[in-house]
């Protein structure tokens, strides 16, 4: 049955019950036969359109089988209501989404981070390579962007690598998806920084276990610079003391250094990758949160003994991220714009986490508790709430506040907030609102 | 050793060694330290410093881990040649792949395919839109492209589906990639298409057993419109045959409707999916043929009793296309953009598929042998070469001629021609080099 034949005339034949089909269709979905209508038979249909009575059948079993038509047993092929719900479909399948007034949950960008004029400057430059798109990208990401990533990461991270140990891809978990495969020995897997759901999604389908907090797993999945949703960040003895736990025990640490740009000390945090000198570590970095969420730009560096499994297996896989976006961020780094725009943000959200906070000890005290870390946009702040988190959520969401909960005893409930998106004008509004909903 | 402590003044102290270690870096790389140097006693320069031997120890324990130095035993650390390689390195890494002056084994477009002009500018209102980029997308794509897709895909394909149902990712494999965690059950895959060497790769990644021709396959894999290499694709009888053979074992087919905007017949081709009534059948489509290989942008339609497996784990996956190329997509299909390109690659193509066989005939005799479908960009010519193939190919290469071969006999070679990205001015000259290369 898997056997093709080469189109010849012979086989124009087997298209003419589509041409009833399409036409009966037609009239459905104009309303020109209205539902429960009875349809010709199939006798009548075939003199009609000088077809034989099997094309006809065919056509009828098409419209039925699309929903167009409903077989009543004895008594023929009737309209359904399709046409209708088509339109009602189409309609209202904008699912509304709730609108907040106050978002302390998001993680998106602050309008004031990101030059959107200068990032369409680089976007467009790249479209006009006309030769470069027309064709695919290298499997393995952009040679010139891992060159210029290779540069970068070196200067920022110190990590010593070359552009033929980078693999970029369309987010962590498109990465993960190519590295998964790659540790076919390994099957366990922890995640000391629990915030990273999306990662262990990753691992779960591709069967591995998934175990938090175990010291002894095969794959230690690590992101030093955002250890609790607060901003805590891993000190460097702990880092350390992980890369020999690691290579003790020969496990593989995931170092995924999410929002290390975000770490507002004057002292540069080392990498795991760099600390490890390169070995039984992989490296993860990201541009969501340092240009734009929507921007899908990821790249992971894979240390020896992966990169030459990869390497076998690199052409296999197609390259996920846009070759426009990966060729205006090469520039965009080139000219030195990646490393001016760290500098903004961690400008921008230390000064908005400081206002924050002083805006929450304005609303709730100054004896509040209030947990922070060296990094990150968000803190940690326990309120005097003694009912459930989830009656305080759905009184939030009443009032236009979003939020989100980390943990509540009996006496209290502790929320993160974030500075992320929201303007620092409206802290003190959405905090005396918080304020409110907790002793109300 | 999981435990994390929020940053004080206290561990400061921890990042003493790494001025030390970045002081010794810099005059490595700057050749201040040229290879070989020995370092300075730990002792004198713990004197040096006024930092204890410890914190002095750690810089050179970091500067041998990341190839700065090694140790010699009795004797102390030098300096290696690593300045040296870092800048071959970075110098060397365009690996130099192969320029071909006539490529018939190409998948890139034709210059004349798209319309850059056109596509920058839907790009650049895309970027306008700040607000929308400040977040992250939505996990199953952004609503109102998979909105303008149902619309599209109605009319184009006659499928009926929800937005609802249709989920965007960044190519045919991320899709893959999400797709295959779905069928738990299921373990076994068949390809009675064997061209897709990238969908059998995340199967095979996800513990799939891969029988090409199996047909009692769980999982059946199929590209009608690209049955071969040449194009042949698969007649509606045979379309519906498999269907009631995967439906009468169970089975889930895959339609992966690659180039079905390639196929050259008045007629329509109805889908698997529709012909199916939307079950059992999972409808991939992609942008990367229709527009340019280097946008990102496929979509699959799950049949409801996957979408609802799907539906529980769908905010655990992150978007992996561009938010940017999804909305510039959705107005180009708002637009009829989308329609206009489909009939301008169908005349392009046709056209250059018919002159190239021409030619063909032209320089290897009326009565070579063609074998030639109903879509696609390429024909499949046996050669009367009785060398290997590879022997051909290393000749061909050498003259600048990339080709791309489907099979050998004692007597005979079959080389697959693309029309894909040569200009039409370009095939008699390719073509001629050609016969040189088989009877010389």
């Amino acid at each position: 049955m898997y056997s093709t034949i080469t189109y010849t005339e012979n086989t124009q034949k087997q298209y003419l019950y589509l041409e009833v089909y399409h036409r009966y269709r037609e009239l459905i979905l104009s309303d020109q036969l209205l539902p429960g209508t009875k349809m010709p038979s199939i006798r009548k249909c075939a003199q009609e359109w000088k077809l034989s009575r099997t094309t006809i059948e065919n056509a009828y079993l098409q419209l039925a089988a699309d929903g167009y038509v409903i077989s009543k047993a004895q008594s023929g092929y009737y309209v359904t209501d399709i046409a209708e719900k088509q339109k009602k479909e189409t309609g209202s399948s904008h699912l509304s989404k709730p609108v907040y007034r106050y978002d302390f949950a998001s993680s998106g960008a602050d309008k004031e981070s990101f030059r959107f004029d200068l990032w369409r400057r680089y976007i467009k430059s790249a479209l006009r390579q006309d030769e470069r798109l027309l064709s695919y990208g290298e499997a393995q990401g952009e040679l010139d962007l891992r060159e210029a990533l290779s540069s970068y990461i070196r200067e920022r991270r110190n990590i010593l690598c070359s552009p033929d140990n980078i693999v970029i891809g369309a987010g962590v978990q498109s990465l993960l998806q190519i590295l998964c495969p790659l540790l076919s020995e390994r099957k366990t897997v922890s995640f000391p920084t629990p915030s990273f759901i999306q990662g262990s999604t990753i691992f779960s389908d591709f069967g591995f276990d998934i175990q938090y907090r175990n010291k002894n797993s095969e794959v230690i999945y690590v992101s030093p610079a955002h250890m609790t949703k607060w901003g805590e960040i891993m000190p460097v003895k702990r880092r350390l003391e992980l890369i020999h736990h690691a290579s003790s025990q020969n496990s593989l640490i995931i170092e995924d250094d999410f929002e290390n740009d975000f770490v507002y000390l004057q002292k540069p945090t080392p990498s795991l990758f760099s600390l490890a000198g390169g070995e039984n570590v992989v490296y993860i970095g990201s541009f969501s949160r340092l240009l734009l969420p929507s921007i899908r730009l990821s790249f992971m560096i894979l240390p020896p003994s992966l990169l030459e499994i990869y390497k076998k297996k690199a052409n296999f896989y197609n390259q996920t991220a846009s070759k426009a976006e990966q060729i205006a961020l090469c520039q965009f780094i080139r000219d030195g714009h990646l490393a001016s725009q760290t500098r903004k943000i961690k400008r921008l959200y230390s000064q908005k986490l400081k206002q924050l906070q002083k805006s929450v000890r304005e609303v709730f005290g100054e004896n509040s508790y209030i947990r922070t870390g060296a990094a990150g946009t968000s803190l940690a702040l326990t309120l005097p709430f003694s009912g459930s988190s989830k009656s305080l959520q759905k009184k939030a969401e009443k009032h236009g506040l979003s939020l989100s909960f980390l943990e509540e005893t009996e006496q209290e409930t502790t929320v993160i907030l974030s500075c992320s998106s929201m303007p620092v004008q409206d802290f003190l509004p959405a905090l005396h609102l918080l304020h409110y909903l907790c002793t109300h």
